[in-house]
């Protein structure tokens, strides 16, 4: 496995691999590598000649209050964990060397950002589009590897790959979860032992909107209702959103009706965790 | 010379003449052609071994009061100029192929829009940018050919590609003049045959400009003032900006000192006009 420093050094290895006629497929992460993003690694790999990882935890998609400062960071047990996986590159570059001091341009997806994390974290997909235009740009690949936990970015580099007639595919994969459901994350080490507890009842919630839903419900003030009494019941939570959209225009709904997204953000103490599951009535 | 609509065709086109090895020289043009967009052809095909022209007045880098609906349009004519050119390929895609209904993406240069063109046309740029990244990622060129006399697009793509990471060299080509020194414009067919005459004007301010700082004038409010004075004098017309500024940063300045950019736009009649000139002292 090699690592990667520079842009222009991994954009003279891709052309190198291209020119050979090798497919590639690239999974962007910010690094504290868990069995989530090994999980694309290993889908990439079925998929493509050469796998590419990215670790690199973006600045500009971090609000001025988030924990961009505290997000963990071990990038030697990363690189240990991609290398067993069969990685075939860590590109793995500076902030200076992603933002030089006069950069200033801004890729931005409207709409589906004005809700969920979008609505909460002003700036936070701006964020996302640019980094991840600039590392297609760079890697090239033919198949990019995105988990569906971070539902709305997903649909966020779906939408700016088909508007901008980029060629990269791009490859969802299911949850990966801990035993007990909670949604696997690096920030679940933020965690204390008691909100550790609480945490599992973001997927619980789901559950039971899921359930509710099987019984016949199909209001979504009810059943955000519910939801909500369940969540506050645990002890260090603070609700910041819980919504419904359909699952292909990504537009709030008041009644449950074909493929449903349902996601939320909850604060477990002072750590925001996210998750959501689709359903289909 | 192959005229190609969809742009699915065009990067089927791109991606077999980059296996074969041929280099693509691109000039992004909204037609209506004249000898500066003629001289950009020259210039790609001296460069490339292909030259792709693309064709289309892109809607979303106009305002809501600006002249989309009226910008003329040839497409016969245009394309006979571009085939005796020697253009291989002519793009030439509907706006409802560019951006289809649900189109949400939106690329911004930030800071060197501020100004100028940017501050008079707010969005402007950003329907720039977002279309010339969509044209570069459809054709796939490795040079692409812009005219000078759009001064601030050409700082504002060049930055575009170097904060995306894109491969694509950006080649300036020299403002392209009729005999009485007006620069060529799709929008001089405009200019009734009175505001034809006075819009010379504009030349004829920048060349006054620089006799004054040959003459050793540095005062850029000086400069100003006496430039204002010959274009008020002219019938007709009303100053929108007269700008210096650094030609590196784009900064504007109140000294003349190293390379400068003196740009302006000028209204003759309804007609907006812009020119520039580069002066180094």
């Amino acid at each position: 496995m090699v690592v990667v420093e520079r842009i222009q050094e991994m954009k003279d290895i891709v052309k190198k691999l291209r020119k050979e006629g090798k497919t590639i497929g690239f999974v962007p992460t910010m690094g504290y590598l868990h069995e989530g993003h090994l999980s694309l690694v290993r889908k990439s790999k079925s998929q493509n000649d050469i796998t590419i990882m990215s670790i690199f935890v973006n600045p500009i998609q971090f609000g001025p209050n988030e924990d961009y400062d505290r997000y963990p960071r071990d990038f030697e047990r990363d690189k240990n964990l991609a290398e067993k996986e069969g990685v075939d590159y860590v590109f793995y570059p500076s902030v200076k060397e992603m933002y030089p001091d006069d950069f200033k341009t801004v890729v931005s997806v409207k709409k589906i950002t004005d809700i969920m994390c979008g609505k909460s974290r002003p700036g936070h997909f701006d964020g996302v589009a640019t980094v991840v235009l600039k590392l297609f740009n760079i890697v090239n690949p033919d198949r990019a590897y995105f988990g569906q936990k971070d539902a709305q970015q997903l649909v966020v580099i779906k939408q700016m790959v088909k508007d901008l007639n980029l060629d990269v595919e791009i490859v969802p994969c299911p949850i990966v979860r801990e035993e007990d459901g909670l949604a696997m994350s690096s920030r679940n080490t933020y965690l204390s032992g008691d909100e550790r507890k609480s945490a599992t009842v973001l997927y619980r919630a789901l559950n039971l909107a899921k359930d509710l839903i099987e019984k016949g419900e199909r209001n979504v003030s009810k059943l955000k209702k519910a939801m909500e009494d369940l969540i506050l019941k645990e002890k260090y939570t603070r609700i910041d959103y819980i919504e419904f959209v359909n699952y292909d225009t990504f537009e709030p709904i008041s009644k449950v009706e074909g493929k449903v997204l349902i996601a939320l953000a909850v604060f477990v103490g002072t750590t925001r965790l996210i998750d959501n599951i689709v359903v289909e009535v």
